[in-house]
Formats: structure tokens, C-alpha cells, sequence
């Protein structure tokens, strides 16, 4: 069988481990390059030490860059766009985890990255990254754009009812509570654990980026907002989304069971959590390490017509590396859970 | 100078033993007695082992409580109403940490708590216990009920913006990141570390009764509705309340200032924490281990009504004990203060 | 090809759990049932979350057991040894987790379990776990005892200098810092989160009964001690032994690189860690999460002859349901590898 | 009465920080001033955030000091030594809380340090700073050196033994655990939170400078040994010296008890824990922290002569900032507890 000659670009950062690491044992991949400019030359173990006997691998520059079947970009933002044209000339498809080509309205991206965007007309040739909503524009393919991790567990976690066109869009309030992994592997200050340590920091509780692919995704052609928060506590891995919404009618849970069960009961990645009793009656992030699932439960308010629904990924899988692989698998052919077997640890 | 005689009943648990550690730094205070049924005989520093050194106290059974100046009650809910009688005639004032004299409106208690008020008639006779809100009734007051730890960060979050009637009520969504000590010192299923710990658990997504204290508080006689959810973090100590509320009118910051200030600019024990720059920019619970500050932030929505506020406290103190022990000194005429100084930790 | 049919005694627990999730994706196993006799009847991922989607297989009892190839016995100690002839008779080749058979000398067992061992004459039956050791032995085996967690790290660590007889054993002292999974399931005081969390606790300063097992491993013949204590930190996963050896003669860091490669170089499963620079220089439990690693490294004092080595592993797995795998996998003839592919996160 | 005037030298640090915050509550100091180069003109609660509205006080730089009647220098090691003229200059009186003059002796100070001291001639005018080795010197001394946080745990925990030689002193083996807040607060690689959360990193398996001060202290005119190692642990505040010892001839428990009482009986601030049931029966950090506590425990090995000593201490309490304030009080006669009743949370 041949196998698909894949490079990773900007292979040192959690993403780009992360993808590595899977790519690593796909049957039907071989690792071209990895390529980091700050570790040219070293050992892949070296930066990522889950990797130590997995494999002999050292980073190349990109300029050393060869042809491959498909390049992934673990660039960080405003990066992707530069040079575009160069990633286009080294591998005919193209992935890219930055934020760079998920919007597809120009305007939108200058409004919320603060920028001019060097290439908006490229910004309709990449296909938005998450598999459950574009699956078959994936199949025919050739650029992808990875969704951002809290994009993808608000948009999933909130699809079906906007899609079905449920709820009043414009008084849903999200609230996003997310690990320390999120902000990369680049030490700051907010970084350093006595003070990261412990927190519950409401680091982002307007104006954050995700809310724009979020309503690209849920506006279904109309002028709707999100009122979006982001609190940073302390773990590493995974996300938790708790969308707030309200039901334009009556639905009871049965109905709603009904609505995600249509939208998602034949997706390997989406499992329904939603118990009676025991202790992981919702969504629980820390299940999920290493997993490229997204679990979805809900509570309707008894008192209100408030829907909560709760969305839980691993950042750097579901969100970012694991996206990015499925959405690969898709676009050969391949089983979309192949080398996405993982199922978690417990307990962890 | 004569020092008040206080016992507290129910002195083994969390916030027992929080105020008996207050208790004891107070300099116009003696300690009476300490019960606890369980632990009858032993020495207090048995189960509250950072008063080793600081106490030789041993806890008395309930029955055998002796008269004084005031009763601490921290009780399991459900417990005060059905001894009340008893402790009247121990003391002639009491200060109630359960959540049984919260509510003014048996109908809105026996629909929260889904059992019937034993002693509906005493409901009006407690003043509830946040002392920013009722403290000319405490003064003159001989019971008090002190406020649910969540419902005092939402209340002292949002007083200010309801009072003046500012934003549109019923859209109000406040989300609660809680750690475990507020689940108590008994063992349960939940609280097993290796389950416990890491966790982003909805644990109560709808439904959680500290909503009741909420409305009874911030409705000002109108018929108000706000959506609460409680989402426990892998913390031991603090909760950090994410009020979501929707403006009725286009206020800038500087505004919301002012607001505040003329709310809260004389109190002792809140601050207004909201920087424009560092790391700890908003209210951050771990800051306020063992304090009895209610820190309170802000963030208005550039595209949107919506202002998000951030309220910060230790559910030990601020949420439990610190609170009675405010309380307690407004009823005394003593510096509200008093014992009351630490200023918490950093880093921690 | 045909599968080995196994079933799980005890599958409810965190080790049998643990296996379970191994073998659901081992490609030569069929599982055949698992038991518990809390949970009959309920499906496995109701008790171990991770594994929903994975399966859906449900507890049986153990009195339904049928006839297998092999059984893993996941029991708490005490059990095994007292059913051990029906569960020969459900199969030919029995792995028991359990600390029963680990000792092959009787009054070992009684001295350092404090009650008489039921079964002593099959003692001797039992392979100790340990394939590094006894690989050839498991081969043609029917009964592996698998190795207790604490020991595993310390034996593994120790045993190249130990057999090759380069230090003074009984100037020996081992340190393992422990997760909170290593106590089990089972809810008790000490595992409450609000004082489980943050510990540094010396709860097994002295006769921790894994010393028998290091004593039994290493003693080669010879009447030797070793000094061992267990201090329980806040992780949920992996154990770290840090082991004080002194040498009889001068080495240099070159000459015990050269005795561990001569040990280890060819073992899949054992990585020598020991970096100049970087910041995981050392073994790091945390990177062994859900995989059968045990990472060893070492550090030569220049002003003694002490050495200190340092052995982590993830206790699950290789300090028990790896472990029981990777033996499984050599009694089986396959590759040892098999289902144990897993490398880790990183970051986590 | 007349206040004690005191500034800080080097207050933008965690241990600067820590001091001032004691200093704050003295009822006898009067702070006159708090340097730092990097915050000159800012207020210190943007760098202690808990000390907001607790003061109004801004930094100055220490070119601007002025006279003061006790300087505190908590300035990184091997600054102190080549600006102590102008700080002796400034106060006539100096607590040291840097490395610079803990050591007596300048060979050690080289052989440890790895760089020539610079005013060697004033190491002996330094007393060592731990009050209850050194309580009679502090009353008449100008100039005070702080202990090293991991030398004090362990010089404490040892010191009974060591000076009533009842212990192989060259056997003893120091297992330190120790929190991120040790590291001080500058960024770097390590500390970054994905990678340092979840640790057990043998930072320092040997050579760790402190193992001089532990030297110094207990050697008692002979050539002795200690072998010291420090594994760090995902905690913030606080460290675990774990001690094992092995005893010249053969004490029961209760022989221990003895010794330590007869050495500590009268110490305000060290406590014998040491509990047959119950969770905290040895020396837990946690609950120290902000306490100026050294708890310790102790277990006998009744397999072998082994006493395993167990220490425990807030780093920057009794470890620094609190071991600081209590030398003042002894200088200046003050009760040694003033500002230093704290008596810390739980749970935490």
C-alpha cells in the first residue's frame, strides 16, 4: 500500500507534537518532515519527550522543505498567510491549524484579528475544518482551515438547535473554562505556575476571537450574535462550553434527545452524555485526554425555557490536531477514525 | 472589658470550623462551647488540625449546651428549623449559617428545598446576612441568616446594576466555578480524589437552590427571573460568580464605575479589582484563601449590551464564616473588621 | 485467526478497568466476560466512563463465570488465594493482580500481610510479574502473579546494580511519591478532595509490604534490607521511586550508563531518561499516563558515592494492567507489544 | 510607643512580598520604605495583588534609601555581598534573607557556590538565622542571615538527633518535596504551567546548596555527611523534608518523644505531630501555609534501626519571610509571635 508523504510546518508547538504523535502510527502515512526553526536539527524527543523511542525523527528547517502529498501548518497566527504560496508549492492539499483561512468574510477577519488580511481571496478556497458540518466539501478538498478549540465545542455543542432554528440566537451566552495547553508552549508571565496555579481567570470574558467562527457556523444566513466568555482554570488539556440558550417553544428533554440523536447519531466522534445518576452525569473534559471526541449533554431549566448545553473536547485533539487528522482521513478516503482510536483514560 | 460568650453548634464541619479558627483571634470574644455530636469528648484540633497549638478546646454535645450571648449555627440545612425553640432559650441571639431562614417567602423555600418550613412564622423574624445589604437591620437584629456562598457572590456582584434598575433582569446568566470544600467535609462517591480531581463538572447546570436567595434579594419587588449554573473546578477553597447581564442603556465603563463606587466605595470588605494591564486584570478567588473580601470586576462588550461581571469570594469566609463573623460585630458595635484582618496569600 | 477468550474477575476496580480498556483493542483477544458483583448486570462504561462508544459489554457475577482461556484476577488482596481452585478450573493460565502469589516465601507473606497465606503450597506456582526478570520463566507459564506498583519502579530501578553487586544493599532508601488511584475506588476519609488535595503526606513512612517484594526480587541469594517509605502528592496517576544506592566502588556516570544499556537496551518497555539540559532531564511520571514505559534515570553525587536513581511509571499500567498485558502477550507468544502501543501526551 | 522603622530591599520578589505583608499587620514597625529596580514608582499591590487596599505604598529604588533602623535585604543571591557597605550605611541593623552569608566558612561558600565571596571577612559577623538554634546571639546581633527554606526543614527536623549524637550521621539520607513558589518569580521554561503542572521532577537529585547550611549546623565540630535530594511537586507554597536517619543504638518511639520535647517544649512556633489515627498524623504542608510553623513527626522502622524523620514548613514562611520577622522580634525584644499568630486554613 503506498502511503500519503505528510510534513508537519511548525512541529515544536503543543499542535504540532500533538499531530505528530498521531501521525506517527497511521497506517497509512509517512512522516516527510517536521520542520521548527528554533530546533533545527534536533531530536523530535527533545521538545515532545512522550516521543522518546517513538521515533528518531529531528526537525528540518522549512526552507528545506520537500515535496509531499499533503502539508500540515502548525504556524501561529498571521503566519499561514505570508507564505501561502510557498506551502502551495511544496504539497498539492493543505491543512492549516491557525486561524488564518477560517473566515471566509474579509471584513470579519480585519474586525476581530485587528489586521488586514494579506490574501482574503484565498479565504473561500479553504474548507472551515470541522468534519461534522462539512464532510463532504472535505471529500473533494484540497485546503482545509482547523477550527479553534473553543469554535469547535460551541458550534457543535450548539448546531443542531440553531440549525432547526430553536432557539432566540441572539441571547445565548457562552462560557467557555479552559487549560493552560490553549495558550502554547511560549512561557509569559500568566504562565508561570505559582501564579497559573489555582486560577480561575476570567482572561478573555469579551472579544474573543472563537466567537467569530461560531457565528459564521450558526447564522444560517441570518444577523444573529453570541455573547461569549473564556475563564482559564487550572488544568492542561480540554475545554468545557456552557452554552446558555433559550427555546423559542416548548421542547421537552425526549424532544431534544431526539434533535441531537438526528443530527449526530452516526458521527464516531460525537457521544451524547447525559445521565441519571453517577458522578459523570454531563460531559467531563479530563475523559477525554488523548481522545478526538466531542461529548455533548444538556439540562433543560424546569423554570424557564433555558436550554444549557454542555460541550467538552480535548483542546489540542477534538480542537486542534485530532480535527485536523479527521478531516485528513476524510479527504483520502480513509476510515475517519483511523489513528483517532484512543479512548481515554480513567482515571486520570 | 466583658467579652461576648459565644458557642457554636456543629463545630466539626468546614464552616465550623473556620469561625471557631476566627473565633478564637477575636479579642472580644470567649468561646463557650463547641458541639459536635460525632466527635463529643475530642479535642477540637482533631478534626481542625491547623489549630494544633492554637486550642485545647474539646467539643460538647448539643444537649449539653450551656447559656450564652450568642449562638453560631452550622448546621446541615434542615437542621436549625427543627430545634429553633432549643436554641432560643440557650441565647438571645443567633446567627444561623444554614440555609434554613434564608428565604422570606415559605412558598419559595418549600418550592427550592421540596419539603414544608417547619417553622414558616420565624421566616420574617431573621435578617439575611449579607451585611452590605441589611446591616442597619442588623443592628438592632437578634437573628441573622447568613447567605448562601453563591448567592452572595451573584448578590454583591449584581446589587448595584439591579437596584438601579440597569439591565434587562430576566437575561441574566451567572455561572459559578465552585471548588469542593463547598460540598462539606463528608465523604461521598463525587468528592473521591482520583474522581474529583481535574474535573469541569456540571454539577448542578439548573435547579441549584442558592438561586432563590438571588431573586429574594435583587427582585426589588418586581417579578424577576435569572438563570444560574454551578460548575465544579478542581479548587478546594473560593468561587468565582460570571454574571452575564444585558443593559437597558448604552453605559461606558466609567459609568459602571461610578456605579459601583456609589454602591460600595465605604465597605470594608469589597474591592473593586479591574486593570487594564498584569495578570490578575479580574477578581481572582485563590487571592481571597482565608480573607473575607468580596471582589468585584467588570467587562463591557464592545459589539453588544452585554456586561460581564465578575464576583470573587472564599465560601468559607466571605460565604460562611468571615460573613457571620461581620455580622456578628455590626450587631455588637464592634469594628466590622475585627478578626476579620488577614489579607490572603500571594502567591499561593 | 483464532482469539485467546479472556475474562476479568474484578473488573470494576481501577486495575481491572484499566485492562479492560487495554484488551477491548488488543487484535488477538476476545473478551469474554467481565465480572462485578456490585454492578451485575450494568454496562462496564456506566463505572468506567472512558469507555463509552468503546463497548458494550455488562458486569457479569463471578458466579457465572464460563470456561476461558485466561482469567486476569483483579480482585483486593485476600480474595484470590481463597477461590484460587475455582478459578482454576474456569481456565488453564490465570495473571492475578493481587498481592496473594507475589511472594514465594510463606513467612514473608504472614510476616509483612499479618495473617496466615491460605494456599501456601502454590506459592511457588506463580511466576512473579515482572517480564524484564522473568521473561523466560512466563513463557511456558499457567500462573503469573503480577508485581505490586511500588515495587515494580523500585525492582526495576535497582536491579541491574543489585545483580551485578555494585552497591551496599542495606545502606538502601527509596522514596516513592504516589497518586491517589494507587488506594483504589473506594471513598474513604483520606480521599475526600478537600484534604486529599495539595497533600504532601507521609502515609506509609515505614512497612510498606511492597518492600518484600524488592527484598524478594533483589536479594540474590544474599540476607539483605532496604529502607523504603511512600509519600502521597496530588496526582492522580503515575508513581515516582527515588532510590539513595551507594556504591561499593568508585563509578563514573559513563560505567552505570553502560550497566543499565547492558541490562535494559534490548527491553521495549524501559527508557533510560537522562538529559543535560532541557527541562525534563529526568523520569516524569506524568508523561507515562495510559502507557507501560517505566523511564529510569540517574545522577551520580560528586561529593559520596551515592548514586541516585530515579524510576517512574504509570502505577495502572505498567505497576499493574500493562504489566499483566505485556505478560500475557510473552505467555501467548505474541508480540510484546501488542496493545500497549500508546506513547503518551504531552503536554498533560 | 516608638515604632520600629523598617524598609525592604528587593519587595517586588515572592519573599519580599511575603515580609511586607507580615510587616504591614506588626504593631510595632513602621515601614519606611520597599525597593525595586523593576517597579520603581509603582504601587506594590499591582505586583501583591493581595495586598490591595491593605496599602497605598509604592516602590522606591534602593538608590533613593534612607535612614532606617532595620534593613531587609531579600535580594538574589550574590547580590547582597557586594553592596553591603552602603546597606550597612543605611540601618545598623540587617536580616539578610539571600545565600550570601548563611555560611561561615568561605571554602564552603566556594566549594557550594562556584564563585569567589567577595567580603568573606564579614561572614562570621552573620548569624545564622534560626531562632532556635540561635535565639541567644540573635538578642545582641546587628547582622542576620536567614536559613535556606529546605536547610531549615531539614536543620530542624535533624538538629535533636544530631546534637545528642544518637544517629549514623553519614547514613542520613534528605528527601525534599518542594512547591513552585521555591523558584521565585521569574519566568523560565520550567515553570511554565503545562509543563510544570503535575510534576514530580527531581529538580535537584544532588549538589544542592543547601546541603552546606545542613552541614554547618549539625556537624558539631565533626566531618560529616548528609546525602540531599529535592524532587518538585505540583504545589505551590510549602515543603516536606523527608529524613531518614538510622540510630545508633536502639530508642523506642517514646525515647523520641523525649528528645524532641525536651529540645522543643518551649518553642512558639514547632509542633510534634504525630497522630495514631486519623488523616493528618504526620506533618502535612498544606496546612502551614502563611503560618510561621515547622511541624514535625517522626516514625521508627521496626524492621531495622531506621527513624524516618518527617519536616514540614511554608517556604516562604518559615523558610524565608516568617523566619525573618521572628529573628526581628528577637532582636527587639518583642514577643516572637507578634505578627506571626497566623494559624492557617483548612481545609485548603
Amino acid at each position: 500500500m503506498t502511503k500519503i508523504k505528510v510534513s508537519i510546518v511548525g512541529a515544536s508547538g503543543y499542535t504540532g507534537g500533538e499531530l505528530l504523535r498521531l501521525l506517527l502510527f497511521h497506517p497509512n502515512v509517512e512522516i516527510n518532515q517536521v520542520t521548527s526553526e528554533s530546533y533545527t536539527g534536533k531530536f523530535v524527543y527533545k521538545v515532545h519527550p512522550n516521543l522518546r523511542k517513538a521515533t528518531q525523527l529531528k526537525f528540518s528547517s522549512a526552507s528545506e522543505l520537500q515535496q509531499c502529498d499533503v502539508l500540515f501548518l502548525c504556524l501561529p497566527h498571521n503566519s499561514s498567510q505570508n507564505k501561502i504560496d510557498f506551502y502551495k508549492s511544496i504539497a498539492p492539499k493543505i491543512i492549516d491549524l491557525s486561524a488564518d483561512f477560517r473566515l471566509k468574510n474579509q471584513d470579519e477577519y480585519e474586525k476581530w484579528y485587528g489586521h488586514k488580511h494579506v490574501r482574503p481571496e484565498l479565504l473561500k478556497e479553504f474548507v472551515y475544518g470541522i468534519p461534522e458540518l462539512h464532510r463532504e466539501e472535505m471529500k473533494n478538498a484540497n485546503y482545509i482551515s482547523s477550527a479553534g478549540c473553543n469554535a469547535t465545542a460551541s458550534i457543535l455543542g450548539l448546531y443542531p438547535l440553531f440549525k432547526n432554528d430553536l432557539v432566540f440566537e441572539d441571547r445565548t451566552v457562552i462560557e467557555v473554562k479552559a487549560g493552560s495547553s490553549e495558550g502554547g508552549n511560549k512561557v509569559n508571565e500568566g504562565s508561570h505556575h505559582p501564579e497559573r496555579s489555582g486560577v480561575v481567570r476570567s482572561y478573555m470574558p469579551t472579544k474573543h476571537r472563537h466567537t467569530a467562527e461560531i457565528l459564521q457556523e450558526l447564522s444560517f444566513g441570518k444577523n444573529i450574535q453570541v455573547h461569549f466568555s473564556a475563564t482559564a482554570i487550572d488544568i492542561v488539556r480540554g475545554l468545557l462550553a456552557t452554552c446558555h440558550v433559550f427555546l423559542k417553544k416548548d421542547l421537552e428533554e425526549k424532544d431534544i434527545w431526539k434533535i441531537y440523536r438526528d443530527a449526530y447519531g452516526n458521527e464516531p466522534f460525537i457521544r451524547i452524555v447525559k445521565e441519571n445518576d453517577g458522578i459523570y452525569r454531563y460531559p467531563e473534559p479530563k475523559l477525554l485526554s488523548g481522545t478526538n471526541y466531542c461529548d455533548i449533554g444538556f439540562k433543560k431549566d424546569e423554570n424557564s425555557n433555558r436550554l444549557v448545553v454542555i460541550s467538552a473536547i480535548d483542546n489540542l485533539m477534538k480542537g486542534a490536531a485530532g480535527q485536523a487528522l479527521q478531516a485528513f482521513n476524510i479527504m483520502f478516503g480513509f476510515d475517519e477514525r483511523t489513528g483517532l482510536e484512543f479512548t481515554g483514560l480513567h482515571p486520570i
